[in-house]
């Protein structure tokens, strides 16, 4: 049985975080979205036509009749079937939280060009995000990625859960290519002060299954409509 | 065996939705920051003393060697245990998704009152904070509000699972009660468009144990170092 994705077709965005672990367990999966008619479709499920439980926001995710909505709760679900999380229950809760982290760490990159209003375009906001950009470099990197790196330090690394990749690794990956892509200055800065979080991204870059979709057409170019964006004057 | 709360003592907060649901269930536990010596265990348990699986923030909660951090997932962990969730996976994939959504909602309204950065105090960021409210109260409210009024009509209510109450159901209470404090004249507008939400927050207000405690001094009071904080300038 395949998986069905649901997620806007442009962008990395938060889509992207479900789509590395479906890549690296090589799972059978459609990008909705991307095929002919699957805007339309994604668009109906929202809306909640013929669906008893319809999602806030993509992404989400068709599994048989069920359908899952929220990056964390999809891996949650995902994670023992892709062979991506432990099947211990306290492991799992463990490894939610800490994805759960990423989540609200990923909702702060979002808003260093959106701080006052998803609805308002960026230009409309660029002073604000220059201040928002500023402190977030300063304070929440340094704060978020330290706890990562302190994690893989106490679990023996060189993975969150130790010796085992699991897919917050696979997020890790993605937050240090989106962190190098938005914030490239930036990054060369805070990086050397994580050494266990850029060992996972390292690590994970050469996953066999991953690097052939990072390498890949499937794998949509970083931009300037996604979550991580390259805007040059919030790259202190 | 008592489970162990910890959370800023001072605050509802983050932490309420846990007590809401310990409460309601007339769970033994204890709210370990509002103990004597309590505060220091709690920050002991942060910076990962003798701690495995430190938390990255409250609220987490104890449940003899487990430590279990993240609101949805801890209430995602002590549903089933409390009577607040059902125990079926595919049923609890969707209370966890839509808690996740209320996850979601609490980090706007919190950045209604602090959109460039929770390291400033509130008046270094009145002007932004002005802005962002007016579209949070336009935008963003009835979008939420309007998502959860539709899935309990599509549950058949008068809950958002049905008929049986669950955790989420008594966040949504929480949002009421919090929304009402904050944005008392803002309130009065969008309530009229979402009567099942308000139909679930009255409906939990009447229930027994949860209304001993909001009336009892466990219940700490809104005030303006919390999530819901009233500022008339904000409340358009």
């Amino acid at each position: 049985m395949a998986y069905e994705l649901c997620y806007w077709p442009g962008i990395q965005g938060r889509g992207e975080f479900v789509r590395l672990a479906l890549e690296d367990a090589g799972a059978r999966y459609t990008d909705v979205a991307r095929e002919k008619g699957g805007m339309a479709k994604m668009m109906a499920m929202m809306k909640g036509e013929g669906e008893k439980r319809p999602p806030f926001a993509p992404p989400f995710l068709r599994s048989g009749k069920l359908t899952i909505a929220q990056i964390a709760n999809i891996l949650f679900y995902l994670g023992p079937r892709l062979g991506l999380a432990p099947k211990d229950e306290n492991a799992r809760l463990w490894l939610n939280a800490l994805q759960l982290t990423v989540t609200d760490f990923v909702k702060e990159v979002h808003d260093t060009h959106h701080p006052i209003a998803t609805g308002l375009y960026y230009e409309d906001q660029k002073a604000e995000a220059k201040q928002y950009a500023r402190h977030f470099l300063t304070d929440r990197v340094p704060k978020y990625l330290g706890y990562f790196d302190g994690i893989i330090e106490k679990s023996g690394g060189p993975y969150v859960l130790g010796r085992r990749v699991s897919y917050t690794d696979l997020s890790l990956f993605q937050l240090v290519e989106g962190l190098r892509y938005a914030f490239p200055k930036a990054a060369k800065k805070f990086e050397k002060k994580v050494p266990r979080v850029i060992e996972v991204h390292d690590r994970v870059a050469e996953r066999d299954r991953l690097k052939t979709y990072v390498a890949s057409e499937r794998r949509i170019p970083f931009n300037e409509d996604g979550i991580f964006r390259r805007y040059p004057e919030l790259d202190a």
